[in-house]
């Protein structure tokens, strides 16, 4: 089936100047981008903008552990460790793999109503994971968290992460497979190096924590390069460090390595301010992030997007940095670029429509035009501006529904896993 | 006509846990509270919450210059002064009375629907503003800004500004009316004096622009105590200092001032962080606006008081500051007292029934209860969750409908104006 947006705005982070356009979807790919001034081609339905549309990519969320949507609000306003230990960790050993099914199924539910048609994700009995990602046709990058415990944990994780690779990797163009270390100081230097061995031997990329607190940093015992270059992360496939908000900006990275930028949870959780525009100056890749919900708590890209966009404005004095559309890369192209996801994140032929529907025609969109689009999108606008969230071509959420999921049911068992963790 | 919220939680920023009543709407005002397991009272109108619907008190919008949402986007990425000077004050001069009508009504439609039920606003033509605000039925704390320029310039502002309180001070109990000079660079010093005798001889509040950026701070040219006493600040019936990022935190504040702190635009221009935390040790009062839609560039203020509970954390590394109902209070309470609203801005028997009502029945909302829902609501809640805004008892805005305002014409109108002044 072909679906036609017919006379919409385009916009991504590779351009400045929004087009406007008929842009036609067909067996999952952009089939054609044409000049909204000429006959549109014909289709089996027809989206019309009448230019009070705009179509971006899909947004990519870089990290999360959707499933920890069923501890949001557990423990507010504490430091991050004390908050683990005391009211997280506790709890988290209470999930089952049903709990997490559902948990991630009513993450997908907050995400896709958002604009994010992918989400990288690090929690544990990750089949379930999997199996909501392929049951709702969202995309995901997925890794096992890793953490040192009781002997012949580490190795029995790992195993479990390769034993998932082996099972998703590349399911249905849907599914990416990473190893999940957790962070420096729940994976000793010894475990760091098998698990980047197993990476290489397997050809995965590695997700992970690093340098989220100041506390890491001090400990950490040695400098972040000589770490990156001992752990072996500097030559992985691919690796992607979460948070890095105390990664020494003049640290050199290895054209591996990506940083994923989660400024909510940063900020909630009193972590600090990542030096953003020193990565950008130097074209180092930066994605962008929620963090799980009982650390933001939203599961909002566009505002993770806004957020990027004018924190280090006013944390570095200097309103020019972070323009737009670097915010719009950020939290799209960017992040499925990091994980190994090949043509998303861009409007362009032949990549995958893996697209939203940004509807226009709203008093704050007054003063809109191709040449602003992307500053408005990102400063003015919002996710309840969104009118659909389409993965390859389908629409799994269209104006307040999910044609994929049972938003009632999902809900349902979400509660009752709540209610059954936290009693 | 009286309204019945039936068996709704209830919270507001004095209440550290939210409660599930019956809360009954009469004459404009709250008529009673009483526990949700009791019999409800009778109503002509009842909605029913069935503890998934929560009352909120309406945001007041400390600070904002309404009209500028024609300006919004003009400009994008440039440093304060260089953007004023270029970008905005070229465009305001080809502003007319009734393009700043047109646009304080676009502006209103905004602040509706994301939750707001009383605005400051500091602009100019402002009688057109004052129709506008009667018009929509919403309440609005007006002053005229008042600049140097030509010899005679700030005298008839202050004239005007002067017969603009003696026609609106009051009206309907919507409108109260400060004098607005529009800050230290713009105000000289003798005129300065005389503004703030005219507010006291008028029993008029002080609206002002104070230390937004940290040149402002270098030119001052004496401390910021110096500055409030020697221009009569102090000593005006009540002042609101707005944005307030560069005064110093150890300032000695009379009890007439209210500082209105401005998240989003400050990062937004690059004009640093206020410290907030610092006031709010000493309870000092602090008030939230957005500024006006050119700096931010949303008007919502759910959007505010989630970035005013945040940033600060992350800023100052502390994860325990600015905690939610604090931020709740900011947004709500702070503002309507700043500005000479009396009973406004907490779910009080016989207050103004100047309400929210949050639909919880999302899946962010899972694992909401009466201890948690303060912290949901600014952590994880948004504008989007808004099922309606009253003022006075009355719908302004219902599931995006504008009972007393017509939204089509409205756009339209701005959309001629935003034409006319851009090109």
């Amino acid at each position: 089936m072909a679906t036609l947006f017919k006379d919409v705005y385009i916009s991504d982070g590779s351009r400045t100047i929004a087009e406007r356009v008929h842009l036609l979807v067909s067996k999952g790919r952009i089939a054609s981008i044409t000049d909204a001034r000429e006959n549109p081609p014909s289709a089996d339905k027809i989206i019309s903008g009448r230019g009070k549309m705009a179509v971006i990519p899909g947004f990519v969320n870089a990290h999360t552990h959707a499933a920890m949507v069923l501890l949001r609000g557990l423990g507010e306003d504490a430091p991050l460790m004390e908050w683990l230990k005391n009211k997280i960790w506790p709890v988290e050993d209470k999930l089952t793999p049903e709990y997490i099914y559902w948990g991630t199924l009513s993450a997908m539910l907050e995400m896709l109503a958002t604009g994010t048609t992918c989400f990288a994700d690090m929690y544990f009995e990750m089949e379930g994971v999997a199996d909501a990602v392929l049951s709702a046709g969202m995309k995901a990058a997925l890794c096992r968290g890793i953490t040192a415990g009781e002997p012949g944990k580490i190795e029995r994780s790992l195993q479990n992460n390769i034993e998932l690779a082996e099972k998703y990797h590349g399911r249905e163009g849907l599914i990416t497979v990473q190893l999940g270390p957790h962070a420096p100081y729940t994976v000793p230097m010894e475990a760091m190096k098998s698990i980047t061995e197993a990476a290489k031997s397997h050809g995965l990329g590695v997700h992970f924590h690093f340098l989220e607190t100041k506390g890491e940093r001090d400990n950490l015992g040695m400098t972040p390069s000589e770490y990156l270059e001992a752990s072996g992360l500097d030559s992985v496939p691919y690796a992607n460090l979460a948070h890095s908000v105390w990664l020494d900006p003049d640290t050199e990275l290895h054209e591996n390595i990506s940083l994923i930028h989660c400024p909510c949870s940063n900020l909630k959780l009193g972590s600090g301010i990542m030096p953003l525009p020193s990565w950008l100056d130097r074209d180092v890749p930066v994605a962008l992030g929620t963090d799980g919900a009982s650390s933001n708590n939203r599961l909002d890209m566009w505002e993770e997007m806004r957020t990027a966009a004018i924190l280090h404005k006013g944390a570095s004095m200097n309103p020019v940095c972070v323009p737009a559309v670097d915010a719009l890369r950020m939290a799209t192209y960017e992040g499925a670029r990091a994980f190994g996801f090949s043509q998303k994140g861009m409007i362009r032929e032949g990549w995958a429509a893996d697209l939203v529907l940004v509807n226009l025609d709203s008093p704050h969109y007054i003063g809109v035009n191709g040449e602003n689009l992307a500053a408005y999108l990102v400063y003015a606008g919002s996710s309840g501006d969104i009118a659909g969230t389409m993965v390859n071509g389908r629409w799994l959420y269209r104006n307040g529904e999910y044609p994929t999921l049972d938003r009632e049911e999902i809900m349902q068992k979400s509660h009752e896993a709540r209610k059954a963790i936290t009693e």
